[in-house]
């Protein structure tokens, strides 16, 4: 998987910065107990070997959606099978059009999977019935209201739309 | 949604810095055409409103899982109904103590959704076999690889454990 395997100290550095990546290099050293260089050192490190690919922010409660639902979309098969690819592209070009939708990937051939947020439930539900289900040539389309989120629980933050 | 709405100066904002949240306030008032006094107020102001809720990094290629796939999971209605909230209870935490799985919610009150990642396509079905499939009281469990993903492909450098 990577060239030069993480030890303790680059995985306990990563963990700090998943946290808060504004800890300066003097707090992570004095949280770490290790030298200032030794902690510059290694932050450069994994930043030129594409551990760190990049620093980012999490938006918070005011602006994510509430509601969030999981969609399997599966798409009828066309009698000329070329058409199928282009159709894979063109929906799931679509669904990525919309704000709304936070997530989106082909699963196999004829399956698309999405996350899609909304303010309240219905206006979640209305949005997937009239943007979504609408679609021509779905055969199917899966909608899975999310309840509860035990892990993972910032995705709707760190995936919305400003 | 929020209090306040976010007018254009503090879309601008947040887009860039989630784009690189160690952009200077120099950099960002630079590139917006704005006086660092304004920025610096607004963002201490975004921190404060919750609107930015942390910075933190995005993990890259070399750590990141390579293979995902979806997982929803169905769980069989117990005679006695008072147990299947204990039952989705139990089957979201044994799913979330997993550092393979990135992402678990409940959906509704007997289905769970699941997003696993695995070094490659044999490992990551190998994993869902020996440790989802296996779990006891499942009626169904549905398997969406991953195979191409449109919106939102930094996920799993955002849901990986280090």
């Amino acid at each position: 998987m990577i060239s030069t395997p993480l030890d303790d100290l680059d995985r306990a550095i990563l963990k700090l910065l998943k946290k808060d990546a504004r800890l300066t290099i003097a707090e992570i050293s004095n949280q770490l107990k290790k030298p200032e260089s030794t902690v510059h050192f290694r932050i450069k490190k994994l930043q030129e070997r594409g551990v760190i690919e990049k620093y980012t922010i999490i938006l918070g409660e005011p602006i994510r959606p509430r509601e969030l639902a999981l969609v399997v979309l599966e798409v009828d098969k066309p009698i000329i099978e070329d058409f199928l690819d282009r159709y894979m592209e063109y929906v799931t070009k679509t669904l990525s059009g919309f704000p709304e939708v936070l997530f989106v990937a082909k699963s196999g051939k004829e399956k698309i999977v999405a996350l899609v947020g909304g303010e309240d439930r219905d206006k979640l539900l209305k949005f997937i019935e009239e943007n979504i289900e609408s679609i021509p040539t779905l055969r199917s389309v899966q909608v899975l209201p999310i309840s509860e989120i035990k892990k993972g629980d910032e995705i709707s933050g760190f995936l919305a739309e400003v």
